[in-house]
């Protein structure tokens, strides 16, 4: 692990996540940039001291020349966003698999050289949009590609939390900190941090490309060097149309991600909060409630849930789907054997790509006040 | 009443809206263009033919003839729009009161005039923007107006609705025909139908004028000639953001309006499909939900209440609130009273004025692909 | 009617629900003990003086020697509860239709009586057990009736109020003074105020006829006269089980009535606070919502439905749908026509009569500390 | 680990839960009475064969002879009802402590055993009543106990699922063959497996004593040999009154647990399949939502919360925190250290014991049809 000492918020969350199915055990970290407290948060950790890194540079060097079976099987980056782009290209040149935190890096460039690294390296690579994990958001790729709402035609997403409607960073809170400052955070605020999490949701469930978006961003906190507030026109390559908007200053809003797709014949809402549950409307029948672990469900909803309906699975489950997949993608490199394909669900580098194109357009868009077409040739999956 | 034979949907709610209170008698209509049907329409609702007039024409000039007290107070125009504008100019010249549907009419130039008609008679004119007659809605507006919020910083309005989501009106139905003819429902389809609504319910809730706009309108039915289904960046004056998203064709969505205001302390949401409750989330205390007829609320929601809370009132309801209110204002006149302030809130030509407007700067800015300010000095009350 | 003067609480409701569909017209009233009241609340209701008596028997008189067309068609009775019997049978002996409030009298005895007497005369005669009006609770009904959901098996009713969680009626207040009041309100509070509503509706949905029932009831506020909550096992004729739970001390409790009726094959719920709603859960598939207004009703439920979905419709229109049917069966009555089988479906003295049996074997139950079989005999419907 | 062998569905729930927080390491089991399935589950676990042991008398003697640190530091018990007593006092005997799944065992007799056994060895001992568990469930406690409610009144518990609406145990499902065998699950069926959770929620937020009851019981489904259905009229010592409502029959239920508790001066609802939200009702005040991780809560809700609000949290963190409080506890005694006082807080033998007293009680109350009243001297807490 890179990153997550004491005090940081995504690397116990990660942790939690990865400790449930019982597949992953962590085994090293360098989990500071402060030697003394990667050492210090190893023991938290039940390390032995030997595997607390000074840096990630050492720890891959060091890892590396451990023994297959000894060393780490694959390393997860759970720092800011301006410390994703070098650790993971150190650790696809050490042959690591890697699980990296979201937004990829804090440049599309970044994004395309990090991209090419996994390509010619063959590794694996997981990005934490964790939010595509969960059952019902499976259930309602399904119900769209299945054609069962016929074609899309609108998408609204919505993103909106409260944590930063004060100035937090001048009170030295760390996670406000850094997340509002472009040399940590990369050129978007709130558009970077959650933005692409509705993003790539939207993608991940209706499958459309983005071909072009019109943008407005926002800073309502003085002082605040990054947008905390935006809101984006989407026009889809299938002549859908949408809108996207995000807030961190949506005071009261706890993590309000939710999605309504809607098509020909019926539209969908999923809400992160009450994720267990997805509803289904439609024209001619009586509207649909699907819920984690119920009937009706396709495989990969099910082949994503640990119990039965009705005993609440929540974000971290979500998460630690992404981890166990990854697990049994490993593990079925180490012996040699194919992996279900159930378990090839998960966000990868190219979702990384298309979400930093998707950071750079809005901006773009904003700054220009006009609508930007978004860069195909780039962005699209090979 | 002008329009509202039979077949038409709008007339009979707002005979029904009229009725609930025991305030209002139907005493004469033309109920359509065709004379005939007009007098089976008056006999269906119980008028003797002499007051089934054969125009609206004929039954101003008439009615203007009969004693006070005999003839009718106040007229009722529940036709299409583009029979708004000379039916009310009509009445205003003969010294009647005016109910009008909405929107006020099919252009910001026929608006105006009407509105200075208004002025110049000094006749009470209400434009049924019904939804501003719910009880929460009027707390919401009492939250935000009294500063339990602080300064408003974020909008989300979402009108969905999913009945044109098929080409009903090659079908010959009668809703579908006029509201996608541009000769009858002006130069918006879905903008100008549910999108003004919108409009008028943050205008109401907030106080806050709309600076300027960024639209996305587009028709998803081949051959349909306006606007289906629209999007709108919002800026206001005192620099809050916003979104408003309608559409007709989200299918499976029946009539969701919603609408989300965010200030610094706190954030409330609406909804008219339960419209009894009010959610207001703060960023320091736990959630409060309003309930019409709970404990709580302003004097101006209790005085928009019928009913101990926990007994549903509905979309009529709120409708009969604008009738209730506009029979006290022109009883108040017929007695030379001072009608209570409670009475004074009901949508007015200024607000019609505001809503056509909107449509236009909407209209605008999509055709013309980019942010199109809002003309302040034409749509300010004065 | 008889009742509803100033200060009255259901008559207001009455005379909002007889006037939203145009078909009803108050003609007259005795609304008061006091003849001065009584003239006093009829001129409130733009009514002649020499149409507002000084007692129901004078008006029942009076009103009987009008000719036809010029007299009342039928009175409405909404005293409180020791002044529907005599009353009612004055009426039918005069000859006139009733819609009586609920509960229908005093003791079962009386009950037993009324229908007779409503038998014998042929009359009309609604039973405002409101609830029922709801087209989604008539969606509820056709599903069980037609077998959608197997056998029933079990049945959770819950009627919960918080308004007298105080020692309201030391404080003068009217409400509550009477219906805590045994010469007034009967042998019962709670459980015959809002648990014959309760045992009403679950008849009407199921047809299940209660075969016994164990009770306990109690009196929360010291010096209060009759219960304030009490709880009901039930058995029914088919073995069916079930649980009745009824307060007006459950603090904070609007006008909550919830009920929930599982089958072999499903379960469905639904709840009068958002009274457009029908949940249906099945063993097998996707939970159903169904929606007042929206696709896959039933014919009863579209016939009892005034708006588009979406369009919320509350208690006034529930209870209005009662006032609507009886206009319709006593219009046909007047013009010598058969009534449109739709038109049958209000509360009736049958109802009336199971209502009463049911407080008194609640009570016989309570006082025993023992099951009670019900009089099967005296209460089926013949 | 006794039990949670391939096929088990709690065993795999305790192993989940007991990783989340990184505290307890799985290091040896009995997984199953058959030793070849046992050590096939081992392996599948990534135990070695040796600490997979062939029955758990083996592995509480084995493992006791192992140095401290080395050898297993807790035993959880993952059987059904039959096989808790034994191993459990087994364990006891071997000076280890104890993590026991619901209900505690078979009888009441040998609950207070075992409770005595816990006392004489003051050994901990956990029993997974995990609703308990969530954050939410605290938070209620906290507005109860802190008199925020004033005194309580009325309690409604529901405990709905509908898995057992056919006969599935003819068809060899593992599940329900044991919870329907009384020789395996004890003398009840549905009141013993999920009414004691209920009975134990309840009494875990109000801290009332049960003083009388009055039970139906149901088997809906021919040739089951324990109740699927039950109802129970409650009084408890301070007088309050309640109703306890269970059913594994409740076709299209998932596990709808859900309490409401009403005080003098509001009431609470809280419902385990949206455990996040607790809502207060009050007379005289608007409604209250308090969320998990949001603001407001008590300190003991703040720390029984992993994510920041709006993150869900379900079942298995619930459950996690059962075990991750008998990890503190366990962790305090081997260092000899004072534990916190917010990790005492977990069901224990007392809880084993009152429940147990519950379901003997209510069975004994369907069989006569008469009140039981409990046995007090025997269940409370010393």
């Amino acid at each position: 692990m890179v990153g997550g000492g004491r005090g940081a918020f995504i690397g116990a969350v990660h942790r939690m996540a990865a400790a449930i199915d019982g597949q992953i055990e962590l085994v090293c970290g360098a989990f500071s940039s402060d030697p003394q407290v990667s050492l210090l948060s190893g023991k938290d950790l039940f390390l032995p001291a030997e595997r607390c890194y000074a840096s990630y540079t050492q720890m891959m060097e060091e890892e590396a020349k451990l023994p297959l079976g000894e060393r780490m099987d694959f390393v997860s980056i759970v720092t800011p966003n301006h410390l994703h782009f070098t650790p993971a290209m150190l650790a696809l040149e050490h042959g690591f698999h890697v699980v990296c935190d979201k937004p990829l890096c804090l440049t599309l460039d970044e994004a395309i050289q990090l991209r090419e690294k996994v390509r010619t390296t063959g590794l694996i690579f997981a990005l934490t949009h964790n939010y595509t994990g969960y059952p019902m958001v499976k259930q309602a790729r399904h119900l769209v590609s299945g054609g069962a709402l016929g074609k899309i035609r609108r998408v609204v997403i919505e993103y909106a939390q409260g944590w930063l409607s004060d100035d937090l960073e001048s009170t030295g809170h760390k996670q406000a900190s850094w997340r509002t400052d472009p040399a940590l955070a990369g050129i978007a605020g709130a558009m970077g941090d959650i933005g692409t999490h509705a993003e790539n949701l939207c993608a991940y469930i209706t499958g459309l490309q983005v071909a072009s978006v019109c943008a407005d961003l926002h800073t309502h906190i003085s002082g605040r060097r990054l947008d905390d507030d935006g809101n984006v026109l989407l026009r889809f390559e299938n002549d859908a149309r949408g809108i996207l908007t995000v807030s961190q200053v949506a005071a009261g809003e706890e993590n309000n991600l939710r999605i309504k797709i809607y098509g020909e014949y019926g539209g969908l809402e999923w809400t992160q909060m009450e994720p267990n549950t997805l509803i289904v409307r439609w024209n001619d029948k009586p509207t649909q409630i699907y819920r984690t672990g119920g009937p009706g469900l396709c495989a990969q909803a099910e082949a994503h849930t640990r119990l039965p309906s009705g005993h609440p699975e929540g974000y971290l489950e979500a998460f630690a789907n992404i981890y166990r997949n990854v697990a049994h993608c490993i593990q079925a490199r180490l012996n040699h054997e194919t992996v279900d394909e159930i378990y090839l669900d998960f966000p990868s580098a190219d979702d990384g790509v298309r979400g930093m194109a998707f950071i750079e357009a809005v901006v773009q868009s904003y700054k220009e006040k006009s609508w930007i077409e978004s860069e195909r040739s780039k962005t699209k999956n090979i």
